[in-house]
């Protein structure tokens, strides 16, 4: 018998959306268990969150310092392996910097870090500290975008011309921070969120899924920013023109003021011989256009797939899957990382199909050159 | 702290579909965990489970009836609370029966039993043993399952006139089971399945799901039954006209022979206001139609949905949730039954929305009514 | 220069539904036009009608008697080649035979006749006329559901196991009739309709289409009629198990009570190789499932049709294709052919792809069948 | 009788996708009839055509000059009272002119003209000349298409915010002007088809659109084009930011490499109380959704639907409709507005729905907008 992995948690405490997601996700597969968390700064209600998931008194902190402090003593059987971290965006870095420096792996959410300068320096770290961290780009992780992902590599679509990516959301459409939401409040606040809105929020998984499933890099940002909220201080709207390094064209829109969507991500690639598209709202369909040919849907679980898509999911077909499961593919591929770490092997993330450091960098470098993009008379800036 | 649930598992090892699925759903929201199991009749193949599963050596049994003897004997912060049967159908009543004699509360599968008469037999040792049996009529467990009960039992569409549900695979439109597939051979086996073929494995949940959405109960089938692939022993395609209590009419279709076709699971009711459409494939949407006004699609998580739709869903709007969450759905009932029972209440599984006794009883009589009617020459059969 | 074929029409005057389709179907590829009429035993209305058609006074009749007796007098330039008869089912046989026994070519509604026994007598009277007579099944007009046939003749499903086929409409679900409504009016009164209500009006496509796709004969019947709405006269509700000759098995649906559905007519068809599927309210798209790849959508338009869809098409892929156009494709199909007849060929409507009297005939049976099934306590009647 | 109005054509021989359009469109309702045209410049081939139309010989013309000339003078029960021009662009102009001065109603294609400078010159003569002048923006024909327009005039969505509209092909994917495709060649060459490829072809489609739908205008535009096949001298490929005059943003595509792609165009606006999305592939449907409620499907043909929508359909419920549909309710409208003119009334065609020549003229504007805005490295380009 091989021991679970054992969990500790910052923030996600109760009401917090995506951290009960993550306990979800990393447990789903039965090969990690939360074991401790400093859940909230207010001590109490971080008492009460750890009381509610079941866990011993003398594992639950008043804050991630102690935590880390705290589990980094404890034996081997039963210490914290490794920490996620699911605070606003201005408390990325500082847990993380610290969870690596103590010696814990990192999973953190996207965007990775509060500005590009934090994760610059957060990359530095992540170097010197020899431990893993991971970015919850979420969507990166459906069998059905893997699947995207192998077959454009494949070539199946031809050399990739045109991209469509968005993700549209509604819930922003109304001043919900005025009225004390929690979600709302620090998502639209420049000293929690950083400076991007809407772009940073959501603008990030876009441009992450594009450059995922394209094999391509953006080169080029040519952006339209919005708020369309009366008093709202951040963007909750944007569209972007964009170039690829291979000549592609795209067009982008991150948008949380669209009111009646719920999360409406989706992308679709054209290539010189086909097309792919994919819909996070019905996740388990792949949809592959030709010239010559009808219509192809790939399908979630079927015995035809790449091996990456079929390796990512746990039901045969036509028993869906969705965002838990793709959030748990990400944790199930950080956990083959950290376990063949741990068995001595030099890790590559990218080789583990785990959103990395590298990534995480990247969108924070998108979330920046859009801004200077909005603001410029300039058509075109680069994205470096 | 109150603790999680612990978990037995009889059968379920590594290679069975269900097993894995019942072992993420009940520890799906962190209210449960595994903690022993007697996974297979072979003890090496029970130790190897049990370490995958990440279980100490001792929680893991050569038998149930060892299982239960010593866990029993456990103090209580360590025994077992409940054991999910997960074998073919011919092992459901054994050890079921004798895990309610020893003080287990139960979860098995559907079909419940192998015949009608044990599941009487069954009933029986429910009542005696007062311990609380539930059986995952899994489709139930979805949000948008109970939204559309909900709407029936408001009147929505007012008084229900007829019901079409379907249940059409294909993975055993070829003869599988002559390939060595675990999962194929034990349903086509007479000896192991029952008198029922796919009338018992998947006709059970379509006539389950079309008495929980409508609360109407069949009283008469009308029913033909079909092997379609040469050599096969029992049914591999039905299809049953059927008369409720209520003077409505349905058709129901059962099939495994739909070549091509993944786990298309339907239910479509009409009444005298409007209609109601869900589909299994996409199970976030409840389509309802009425004559006067626009087709209106009901999505999992908003806010307009009813108390039983809403308390099952744990993703925001726009983030699929899937089999797994139905599927954790009944757990989640369960447990809120279990944990009220043991604090004094005296539970009927009804009002807890989880199927019990009484449903896995009356899938059993369904399929006898359906396998007499088959058949007999005259049109219809009672259902009673 | 050739003449474009001269239509006149019995019934069909403003208001009635189906007789503005007859128009707009007949003329939309300039082949047809019309040139005289009956369109009501009214001679004010008719005259009315015939103004509005923009017919000369002189070419509108007051008796589809008066019409044929002056018609066949005048020069063969302007004389009626064909007769579009769309009047309710108890008037079609009467206003055929006479057109026929006149000398001209006649395009009736299905049903066909009143009853079998007037559906046998008109075949005596096509074949002893020599003249053409076609029925318009027209959802075997699309595109997409000749591509459907070609498939199935092509092997492309294998052995066909299992048809599923349904025609729900939601328009009747209300006493309708009693509130002036002359479409439902007649069409639930045995007087006009005959013996069947839904299973006449619409049954008889879902039959038609069912053996059309297939090319299979339904034997045998096992059926449930309804009559949902208090006071009326006819079933308004159907449901059937049905045998095909080669020992596939069917489920038809034909209901009018489906409050909130519009036309939907679908069809579904099982091999042991694979799947089809078609739905009228999608009508350019065609499902093809197999149990080895990527579902397949077949469109209408598309290079890679079979030569019966492609001919059966219009507009280039992407520019949807109707109901009217399908009707159209009934009309091209039966000008084809009398332009065939006229130049002196020997016609089988079969190989020019028209329904025809025996498929009016085979229609009138199937009803006939039904009824008696459904007054039956045996299961099954033979459908003769 | 009122008379069935008189057509006449230039261009649109056998071959041409939109001549056959034209006539299927214009004769649909029975309300007009070809009767006379000038088919092809090779007098062989115009002759040939008029044959195959069912014309007269001494109807049909070896140019629009002399057809214009000559039907002029014939008695006003024959002549022709309107024009449609189904030539490639540069021909559109002096066909249109001609026939406005001899007192001809005309039906140009779109986009209007070769250039904005020659569609500023058409709208002098339209002016002059007292006759109507229609431009086919077919889409803005469907009746779903109305709805929305409706629907949003109504507020149903509150103040627009977000406009995203598309129109993607694939058929100009790869080099099929060189195999000697006549439509390929003419759109793609600069002499025939003016300065904008894909650009003027279907972009003026996709900003009629949005225009029509919202209400609002364009003001300015940011735009990229792309010619992806190799040898090609017009763009085959554009994106563009746009900005609208009550301050919404929008993104407007039009591709025609979008490999696989047929004719898939869509548009979704977002305001702050709702959304509306209409995709031309499943045109008879209208997607409506808001914050609070279930998503809303309109349906064409059903009792609930606004005026404009109601009176642009012709068959019940569930009978689809299509492009060619779509494109009579243009000529349906144009033809009550020639009435209504001929009746002595001043005509508005705004007033009538039909776009006319100031539509036309700001289509031609739009396409040099964008070409002047994609030569440009400044962001934003007014449209005037």
């Amino acid at each position: 018998m091989c021991a679970k992995l054992k969990m500790g948690m910052v923030g996600g405490g109760p009401g917090a959306f995506i951290g009960r997601i993550h306990r979800m996700a990393a447990e789903l597969d039965g090969d990690a268990q939360l074991v401790c968390g400093a859940f909230s700064s207010d001590p109490e209600r971080s008492r009460e969150a750890g009381s509610s998931f079941h866990l011993a008194p003398d594992r639950v902190y008043e804050s991630y310092a102690r935590m880390f402090e705290v589990e980094v003593g404890r034996p081997f059987a039963q210490r914290m392996d490794f920490v996620v971290i699911a605070t606003p965006n201005h408390l990325h870095y500082e847990p993380a910097r610290l969870a690596l420096e103590s010696g814990f792996h990192v999973v953190v959410d996207k965007p990775m870090c509060f500005s590009l300068e934090e994760a610059r320096a957060l990359q530095e770290v992540v170097e010197r500290s020899g431990k893993i961290l991971a970015v919850t780009y979420t969507y990166s992780g459906y069998p059905m975008v893997k699947q995207a992902r192998s077959l454009v590599a494949d070539g199946r679509i031809g050399r990739v011309r045109k991209i469509y990516a968005e993700y549209t959301q509604g819930w922003l459409s109304s001043n919900l921070e005025a009225s004390g939401s929690k979600q709302a409040s620090w998502r639209t606040d420049p000293a929690r969120s950083g400076a991007g809105g809407a772009i940073g929020d959501i603008g990030t998984h876009v441009a992450h899924l594009a450059e995922y499933v394209s094999g391509l890099s953006i080169t080029h940002v040519n952006a339209m920013l919005n708020t369309f909220v009366q008093g709202r201080r951040l963007d909750d709207d944007s569209s972007m023109l964009v170039r690829f390094d291979n000549g592609a064209s795209g067009v982008l829109v991150a948008t949380q003021i669209a009111a009646g969507e719920e999360n409406n991500l989706s992308i679709r690639l054209y290539g010189d011989k086909g097309a792919i598209e994919w819909q996070q709202l019905e996740p388990n369909s792949l949809v592959v256009r030709s010239p010559e040919g009808p219509v192809e849907i790939f399908r979630t679980g079927r015995v035809y797939l790449e091996e990456a898509a079929a390796r990512n999911s746990r039901t045969p077909p036509g028993h869906p899957e969705g965002y838990i499961e793709a959030f748990a593919n990400l944790y199930g591929a950080f956990f083959r990382a950290a376990r063949a770490q741990a068995g001595g092997a030099n890790i590559d993330l990218r080789d583990c199909d785990v959103p990395g450091v590298t990534d995480g960098t990247r969108g924070m470098a998108f979330i920046e050159a859009v801004i200077r993009s909005a603001q410029s008379d300039q058509k075109w800036t680069e994205l470096v």
